[in-house]
């Protein structure tokens, strides 16, 4: 139902654009559709092809002050040529030679990094040296300063995430220099954030505040294993333990709230059992995965794909997704959930669609 | 600090691109700035300008199912054409010709509605009729069905706030069709909502449950103003009351929490007395300004723009400002600064900056 | 199930004794009853007794510094000569003869006033004088100084109820002495808290802090009065407004958060429709009921009493209760029952008990 | 100032007591005190003295349906022969003998125990059998049903701590018998909850919702033991870590929220190297220790007490107390300090009384 076309509309068209004016009724099928109708659509990087890139750019490109990190971006084929693996999130691989330093800085934006594979890096948060190893989860909250330094002979890659297009897109971000080089070389096999807060249930008096984000700087391998082989083991044993059958699952938590480690992104690791399958998902918000282990598929938007190590896909707004596992398969996921849920926004259809 | 260009380099570029991955490197001054640098810019819309541009579009453009609502947005220049008046907020005049409907819908966006002159409509929310009155602002928070009619003879304008932007470009709206009339078009003083719930302090026990927005549907101008006038009469007095000398406001609140009045959009109503100033400020996130009476100005980015009733202006993220008035000034505002502040990226800047 | 008595086990006992210990097992059938088993009893006073007896203190006992008020605590008969109402609260009838002042003082104990009858007399709050009329629902929030004087040639009586019993057995209280006379004579129509937050849904930016207990004074009775008669008038009319059919009522809050207007007490107000009842009911935690008018009555731990304009009675845990309506019956409630929802002990029984 | 005796003001007094009325103006000195006045006084119990005679009711007193648990309370001398440590806390010394049980039950008092010395027991809570050995703090929160039996050849002792005073004074208590014998005689080493939760900062997707009380069965000490080894070993690193120089501690938490274990109850447990001591400090509301392990002292309402392993005392509210270790002093507290935070009745003051 749109006015009939006619020279008085045409002149009306025209002052509103000269005033910076648009009309809703031309624009409200788009700007208003019936469910999320996203324009980043879902992807799969395979990293036999992510990790190559990245150690020919460690040839090719210095890590240092000005560029910062030697970190490539996934960018969403759907959103135009920007640097965005969803609207909200940035995801990328980054990669540090061997006794190389990325520099100190701070920003707005909310970081993680996850290791899918490798060892030697350590990043210095606040001061803080924290050890990057093979299935950490690390955190890096929003106007902390950290850099990263490789102690070892070999190249380390890992992956960020970070809520660079959601603090772009709202003009949110505040950045800052730090030091050149990082601040402490010490290469501890704990972070003192971890020595402080990393015994279960228990809270330093030194730490009665409630933090924004997570004061444990390094999510550990060896516990997210234990957590999620626990779960398994209880569903064995016939106990109420994982978040459906076959699916065992953890979510990142702050220990001063019990809730999100960041105040933008969540992030999980799933494990599944070899065969079992999660049912079709749409969320609103979006996801990424890693693959971390073992080898099974995603069914994305309706199309099927294969997935192994080291493997990332995105999840936009209300696409539908599921999973299932050829072997035992572990998944790293974040996602803007936070986002989501603290404005309202958050809706989810389990199952078919229907009619 | 860039890599030199070569063979090689261009080379990886190539691949990257292939890939669909954008480095960081070449891209992080754009997208981590110093401090917020929005694409937004300040701008003032005129309502000398605006109320006859509803008019010729009374006059041309039917209202009803499809177009759904005679609204013009206002488009920000620095947007690129987009109808947003800020990355996250809507803001539009809307006219109702005289026994006009604008069919019922309701959608995930959430909506309000700010009244500078005139009335004769009523807006039904969720089947309980809303009179809309000078002075009143009036909420259709999110997933309630709603439509208007005019009672009267006359033409009605009025303005509406919406977080569309956000929805549209973190793809979490859903939108459904309503009845193609109103639901009721009873035209009682005040809705149920109000009878129920604007009683000061006072809380029904059918209504114990807290809600993600404000029961009430209308704030009636009568209330507005005498909670402005008593701050400055108590001011006058010699008692804490204002928000700084000269300067009366007030938030409109969620009275199940006391916060805002929905999870996205706050709203406030700004009295200056004669000759008041208020100190530049930044803030982050956008905010929009729309004179309801009196005679001053804004100085906005640095540049200053006289001000008279029903002129808008929207401040983007960071960008400095401070009203100053001639006469008795005052100013209806809303803003995004929930979702800045749920997600934990509000910052604030008052006074001179910083050499 | 007790051990045989035998000279060992008088001994053991009476070494028990000798160390300050008591065992368990002779003690658990009466400190962990199957429910909750009070002492303290149902009790009705009748306001055509409180009120001669208030004038006779008026008359024979001064009020000053050291006694500090001339009010009279109802001692619940089960509770041993305490002043007790319940063991969390007091409740007493005050009375200020003409032209007297009661001295100003804080104390950590929350307290409030209601006013079944007569005016005259202003309380003083932390400097800010607060009218007292019939009707109005009045708070002394622990640690606030506050005095009372009476402008008036009549004396006036009312009803204060605070947490002393609860305060006094856990040991949590303070109290400072503050002037002896009250610090502002004046007589304002209006507190100045009133007048900052008295407007419904709105929020002065002077205080978007939260408070512990409500900014507000006074609830006046035209606006509560004004909330029961619309739910009644939207139950006529076919909506949901009323607590239960012929029952309206709502709940004092605190605006800053919709909660309770003090950490420790709950106060409503309820009316009912002539000819109405409510369903029996049980819950944890004591309540005191004082008529405001109307006539009707109450059936309380099985027994029926008539109640009249003034009368006052107690409801102790889990006592059962329902109110009937002969005429129009208008009932100002107050209980502890924040206390049980915040230490999550609060639990209800609606209906005949299960046998 | 009271009134002057008369037979006018006898006669008065005669008819308060015949209405069950009292006045305040003679209660007033001793209902609102200056600063709390607790009738609970400072007690130290010793563990050379409890066991033994904890040993003696193994011998004269059966455990079993009726009697419960073969539980000694101890009975605060300033409380009038009331089996309660505090006014609102309950302290015991429970014993089993080789292959007893303890029957099943649940009830509204949120209870713990803690383990001075010992092992062989599991007690099962909801059906999860739950290991108890040195240095565990274990968590049986209201109305979840448990029992206890032993597992060995050798007696086992420990304490409970429970709010049976408050729940007892404020009528708020429900409880219900459950199995005669344990319903799960499994002998694990660890509990469901804990293989599910206690994963330092991971939180199963199959438990999302925050719960009342902490789902976790036990904090066992070697978690205890290490964060309190990190936080002075981070102090010799020079970091801040320990709640004060020389004094390392920490609460047990809720992990689904950060708070206290339970709604009434707080737990904590404080190391002092040899040598340091705490400042004196007074706070509201009642806390017990116990010594694990060391040796040192605590000075309490102004006397000394040397202190050994398992030795027990109480401080009521608002008396002073201070720490001393002689040599490294372990000590586990518990207290009410969630009620007075919750009814915001908290109040504290550290070092010397000002005059």
């Amino acid at each position: 139902m749109q006015p009939e076309d006619s020279p008085a509309l045409r002149a009306l068209y025209a002052s509103f654009e000269a005033e910076h004016l648009i009309p809703l009724w031309t624009q409200i099928d788009d700007l208003m559709p019936v469910h999320p109708r996203p324009k980043a659509v879902p992807h799969v990087w395979k990293w036999s092809h992510l990790l190559p890139l990245a150690e020919r750019s460690g040839a090719l490109v210095p890590v240092g002050r000005g560029g910062e990190r030697r970190a490539i971006g996934l960018a969403n084929p759907g959103l135009g040529g920007r640097p965005y693996v969803s609207p909200t999130l940035w995801a990328a691989i980054q990669y540090l030679g061997p006794r190389e330093t990325a520099p100190e800085h701070r920003h707005s934006q909310n970081a993680f990094r996850f290791v899918v594979e490798g060892e030697g890096v350590w990043t210095v948060v606040n001061g803080d040296p924290v050890r990057m190893s093979r299935g950490d989860f690390l955190l890096t909250p929003g106007w902390n300063f950290h850099g990263h330094h490789n102690t070892s002979d070999k190249p380390m890659a890992w992956i960020d995430g970070l809520d660079i297009p959601f603090s772009y897109q709202n003009d949110v971000g505040f950045f800052e220099f730090g030091s050149d080089r990082v601040t402490d070389y010490a290469t501890p096999a704990l972070s003192r954030g971890e020595r402080l807060w990393c015994h279960p249930g228990l809270r330093p008096l030194s730490g009665l505040e409630n933090t924004v984000s997570s004061p444990i700087g390094a999510y550990r391998w060896e516990h997210t294993d234990r957590a999620l082989a626990s779960q398994l083991a209880l569903e064995d044993e016939g106990f109420p333990a994982t978040a459906a059958p076959g699916h065992a699952a953890i979510r990142y938590v702050n220990p001063t709230t019990g809730g999100d480690v960041m105040p933008t992104i969540r992030a999980e690791f799933h494990r599944l059992r070899p065969g079992s399958a999660t049912p079709q998902r749409r969320e609103v918000g979006s996801s990424v995965f890693q693959v971390f282990e073992g080898r099974g598929g995603v069914v994305l938007g309706g199309t099927e794909h294969r997935l192994e190590k080291g493997d990332m896909f995105v999840v936009p707004s209300w696409v539908p997704w599921s999973l299932w596992a050829e072997q035992a398969f572990d998944l790293f996921r974040f996602s803007d959930a936070p986002i989501m849920e603290r404005l309202h926004f958050a809706r989810s259809h389990i199952g078919a669609d229907t009619p």
